[in-house]
């Protein structure tokens, strides 16, 4: 080390500790309240043990003993699980007076006991995500490459997780654990969305589904769609508004298409064309296609003008 | 742990076993069969080190022995590759009779060499991929720092190492690497994709090259861009059948940019411009560019409606 | 190991071998002079702790010791940081004769404490991007989780450090960096861009922000958003060259909107609509929305022809 950066040190120190003090966000460092971010992926990780068991750990299971495997997975998922939220609850505070903060070891107790206790449920909603994939995708060789490798099933099984978490109203785990699915996959579901049983999305980088959207059973949608609201000029004011779209059954959107707008609704069996970007709602059973923007065609070898053909666009083509 | 967790426990691992009883898919258990994802992609990081020497590992290397290094990884990455292989065969049931079950071995062997003794292409052909970025992007320094941090590099030498298995009709694995590398990068590539040599992906999130897509030498594509099928509402029947484009050589597709369908075409030395919606083959020598969508342009000072200008679009600005 | 797999080994190995000795940039192995990317990580790690105390790391802070915790910190960082920088300037070449060689200490020993002596300074413009964070999304519950779980922040910061390491001329390094939270993120902003304070990027996936941009203060810019350039055909000669747009302060830019070009500047306070495509420049205060593609409609259970009904499109909406 130079002995300029020595020299320089205490100075240094000294600035970045006096950064920590004016922001007071940084000031709470004397606590340990803070959630753990390491901690919450090892629990989706376990509870993706559970849900796929044999696909993502090296122990040789058998169907004998399946049933303390599922307890041991449980037990440890219980005591992380616990652990955290407490940290979130504490950290939020959510606990705002003595006779509150009696109760707080309950109502983790509570917490935690009601979200296991959904988890079979959640098990039967993410085979009806698989089931929906492997219907969907000629390329899905089989059900097993689903569960190793497709973004959309990952996306999907971390959201239903986290989703019945905030429904609990657990503070900062269930963005803690979508932006981690957001991050491994490209795909950003909000924990606040509302999405029905078979729901699949294909290829998926790009996606954004927004906290207050509504979706029905069997949709399925394709990369770089979004979900998004109108206009988010009110910042904080706008929490709890529906801002996002209604999508009923069996609705199908192609890629990059934009829903906006918490009053719109695309009602069922209908099917939304690429790029299409929709702020109103559309009736059941209809196929909305954009006119699509017209091309011009040049050979590079000529001075000829560019000659504007129109593509013509069928819709059939594109469902 | 609470006193209610323990009383629920019970209960709540028989749903979660009965639900594994449920669906076949997780009735395996019992076997060990599954590939692991783990080691795949262990494989994936051996090839990275093998392919661009010095360049991901801590050991110094040095010319007098680099005969070793070679050897030791070719050796560690054969009883891996081997041993995933085998399971994947076995689970996919390519095994059908007891004569065929003899031959496992025999036909995993020979995939595995026949794979190994394709690296020196693979490595030739990422060589190619490496030149293709450095003449192509401004912001390259060196070759060093696509080496290191290119994602398009990254996500194309998977594909490459992906490719060559899904030829050797391994199931599951090749899959299971492209969607890392998409995880890794934003960038979807079918491993069933066939692309000529240098061929350069810049930025590269949200790219998707579909499985039946067919792609010349000295192609270059954008972040955004699908080469994708126009409909996959047969699902599984839809297997094997070239749904997705064909692009020829010395190709420039623009970000955003969709070419939909297995009969369409991208004639040589073409140039897709932006965010063009393509469902028709292309000539030869053709620039194609959207007609851009007229913009609206208001002063947020002033009551004035908004005023139509047209913004000229000439197509040269783009290429 | 199989017979076959020996006897082919020695042909293979030599192969591989050749293959280095063809590329230059691999004939190098024999050098230990590369970065290392798991080093350069573990840097933005820690400096990621030096920035948000507290949220990263499992031990408990106090703010008796804080000034303990920085300067242990600090140490590691800049031991790390000495050595890549060290390798990168050697490798790189910026030391060409050997009176310049006898200075590769000091000037490492210099670029790293003019970088140190700025933590406080980027630790501020930190602080300043979360809060634009917090002020513009509706769904942030807290400052925590925007610390913890978005993604935008996390590349910003980590473009934060990148940005004055590339100022300092370090090779490699920088790139290394922003590619690291490109992979994490999905949001690829080169660390040549030069960007202002309280600046947020929402959701984030597929954001390009090329070298030679110049971003003002108070900018909010969503998922899919291109600050690109027109033409990339020059290759390296362009390398310097501003190619890449101008936005000014409290500039808003939707998602999938590109705006393209080293002359193009987006005046101050103006808003550009999802999807827009631009090369040209836009005034203070202006409203940009594309007209939208026309939709069709059709019912998908009658055999009527589509319906071609304009969607309006009034900006308000989407702003």
């Amino acid at each position: 080390m130079s002995r300029d950066f020595d020299e320089n040190m205490v100075q240094l120190v000294s600035e970045i500790a006096a950064n920590y003090r004016r922001n007071s966000i940084f000031s709470l460092y004397a606590s340990s309240k803070l959630a753990s971010k390491v901690e919450i992926i090892e629990i989706l990780q376990e509870l993706r043990q559970l849900v796929f068991p044999g696909f993502f750990e090296s122990k040789k299971l058998s169907s004998d003993t399946i049933e303390y495997y599922i307890g041991d997975l449980l037990i440890s998922i219980e005591e992380k699980l616990h652990r955290q939220i407490k940290c979130a609850l504490l950290y939020k505070n959510s606990i705002d007076n003595e006779s509150e903060a009696s109760c707080l070891e309950e109502k983790t107790n509570n917490i935690c006991l009601t979200f296991l206790k959904l988890l079979p449920k959640i098990q039967e909603y993410i085979n009806t995500d698989l089931k929906a994939a492997y219907d969907g995708d000629p390329s899905a060789g089989d059900i097993e490459q689903i569960i190793f490798s497709y973004p959309g099933i990952f996306a999907v099984s971390i959201y239903r997780i986290a989703h019945e978490l905030y429904k609990l109203s657990v503070p900062c785990i269930p963005r803690i654990m979508t932006e981690y699915a957001h991050s491994e996959t490209g795909i950003d579901i909000n924990a606040g969305a509302q999405i029905g049983k078979y729901f699949f999305i294909d290829h998926g980088t790009g996606v954004v589904i927004g906290e207050t959207s509504i979706i029905g059973e069997n949709v399925k949608i394709y990369q770089g769609v979004t979900l998004g609201a109108l206009s988010t000029r009110g910042g904080q004011s706008l929490q709890g508004v529906k801002r996002h779209p209604t999508i009923e059954d069996n609705v199908t959107i192609y890629s990059g298409a934009s829903i906006l707008g918490g009053d719109t609704i695309i009602g069922k069996n209908s099917v939304i064309g690429g790029n299409a970007f929709i702020t109103k709602s559309v009736p059941e059973d209809t196929r909305v296609s954009i006119k699509n923007p017209e091309l011009k065609f040049r050979n590079s070898n000529s001075n000829s003008k560019p000659k504007e053909l129109e593509q013509e666009f069928i819709f059939d083509w594109i469902i």
